[in-house]
C-alpha cells in the first residue's frame, strides 16, 4: 500500500462487511495476489448484493473472465463448480446478480465515464501506459477511494432459455476408454473424440484417455 | 454424516493436510454444500500435487465443470478468475496439474474400475439409482474410506498452443456504448454485439449495454 496506508488523513470504503485492507488479504490468499480487477471487483459485487432483495436465491453472471469470476466466488455463495456462477467472455467489467427463478437481477459495471480524469484507474483500465510503467501503490489506492463512485448499475431480467438447473442427463460407459460419461456427448466420450489439451506421455497407464480407441495412442 | 462419524472403528483418509471432517467444512463454506464430487476432487487434487514436483509452478485443468473445479480452488492457488485453472466441458471426473513452462504434468481420474462392486459410489457415479433414491451418508463414507484407491493417474504434456500467458490486447472504446473493450472483440464491444444473456429492463439507465446501437434498444 506505500505511504498511503499510514495516513489517517482518509478512509478506504469498505467492501461489504471487510476493511478494504482485510479484503486485500483475502484476496491474496484467495487470488494469489490483490489484482485491482479482483478489488475494484469486491465493490462491484457488493452493490450488486445490496440491490438484490433480501431472501432472493441469487446466481452470477461474470462478464470477463478477468478477476472478477473470483471476487463473486469470495462475496458470494455463486461458484464455478456448484454451477451457480457462470463466466461469460464479454471483456468488459460487468455482472449481473439475478433470482434464479424469475431471472430479475442487477447489473453492475465499471463505468469510464465516472473515472477522475488523470487517475491511474483510468491509465490501468484503459491500458493508456504499459503494466510495468503504472503506478500500482497509487491504483489500489485510488480503488479504494473511490469504491463503488465508479460504478454504474441498472435491473436486468434473464432470458427464460437461460434460467434452470444444469443436468448432465444419463451416464453411460464409453466403449473406447470404459469410463463413464454424459451420453449426450456422443458415441464415446469427448476424451476419445480427441478433446483433449495435451498428449498421454510414456509411462500412462491404460485406461483414461490412453486407449487403442483414441486417436492419440 | 449419519452414525458413521461416531464410530471409532476406522478412520477417513485425509486430503492433503485436512482432515475429512474438516474438508467438509471448508466444502460447506465455499461450495455451500459438501457434495460427492468435491470430496472426490479433494483426493484427486491432493493426488496430483503430491506427484507434482516440489517447486514446479503449476497451472489446472479440469475437464468438468461439476464441483471439480471447486475443489482444485480450494486446495491450490489456481482460480478461474487468476487464470491458472482453466474448465474444459469433457463431461468426465479428470484433471491435470502441469507445469507452466514445459507443460510436462499429471492427469487424475476417477476410475470406476476401481470402484468396489455394489457400491454407493458407483452408484452415484454411474447415475444407477435416480438422486433421491441414493444414500448419501453412506457416499460420503464410502468416499472418505476409500480416499485416492478409486483414482488413476499418469504423465501428460499439455500442448505448447495451450501454454503461455492470457493477454487482452489492446484495449479501446466502444463507439456503440463508449464503454472499454479489447479491439480484438471486433467494431464494437460484444454486449453491442447482442451477446447478453438478459434484457434491460425498465429503469436501466443509459450506458452499459443500453444504448441506441444496441439490438435490444
Amino acid at each position: 500500500m506505500g505511504a498511503h496506508s499510514h495516513s489517517d488523513s482518509f478512509s478506504y470504503r469498505p467492501i461489504g462487511k471487510y476493511d478494504f485492507e482485510e479484503f486485500i488479504d483475502m484476496a491474496i490468499r484467495f487470488h494469489n495476489y490483490p489484482a485491482p480487477g479482483l478489488l475494484v471487483g469486491g465493490y462491484m459485487v457488493e452493490e450488486a448484493k445490496r440491490q438484490i432483495p433480501r431472501g432472493v436465491l441469487y446466481e452470477a453472471i461474470a462478464e470477463t473472465g478477468w478477476c472478477l469470476p473470483d471476487a463473486v466466488q469470495m462475496l458470494t455463495p455463486c461458484t464455478i463448480g456448484n454451477g451457480w456462477l457462470r463466466v461469460v467472455h464479454h471483456g468488459v467489467y460487468g455482472l449481473v446478480l439475478y433470482d434464479k427463478f424469475t431471472g430479475e437481477g442487477i447489473r453492475v459495471w465499471l463505468d469510464i465515464a465516472k473515472f477522475p480524469k488523470d487517475s491511474e484507474i483510468r491509465t490501468w483500465y484503459l491500458k493508456l501506459r504499459p503494466k510495468i510503467e503504472q503506478d500500482s501503490d497509487r491504483l489500489r489506492h485510488e480503488i479504494g477511494m473511490l469504491g463503488s463512485d465508479i460504478l454504474s448499475s441498472g435491473p436486468v431480467k434473464v432470458r427464460k432459455q437461460h434460467l434452470g438447473k444444469r443436468s448432465k442427463g444419463r451416464i453411460v460407459i464409453c466403449p473406447g476408454c470404459g469410463e463413464a460419461y454424459p451420453a449426450k456427448d456422443g458415441n464415446v466420450c469427448k476424451i476419445c473424440q480427441g478433446n483433449t489439451l495435451y498428449e498421454p506421455m510414456p509411462g500412462m497407464p491404460k485406461g483414461g484417455f490412453l486407449t487403442g480407441s483414441h486417436p492419440e495412442a
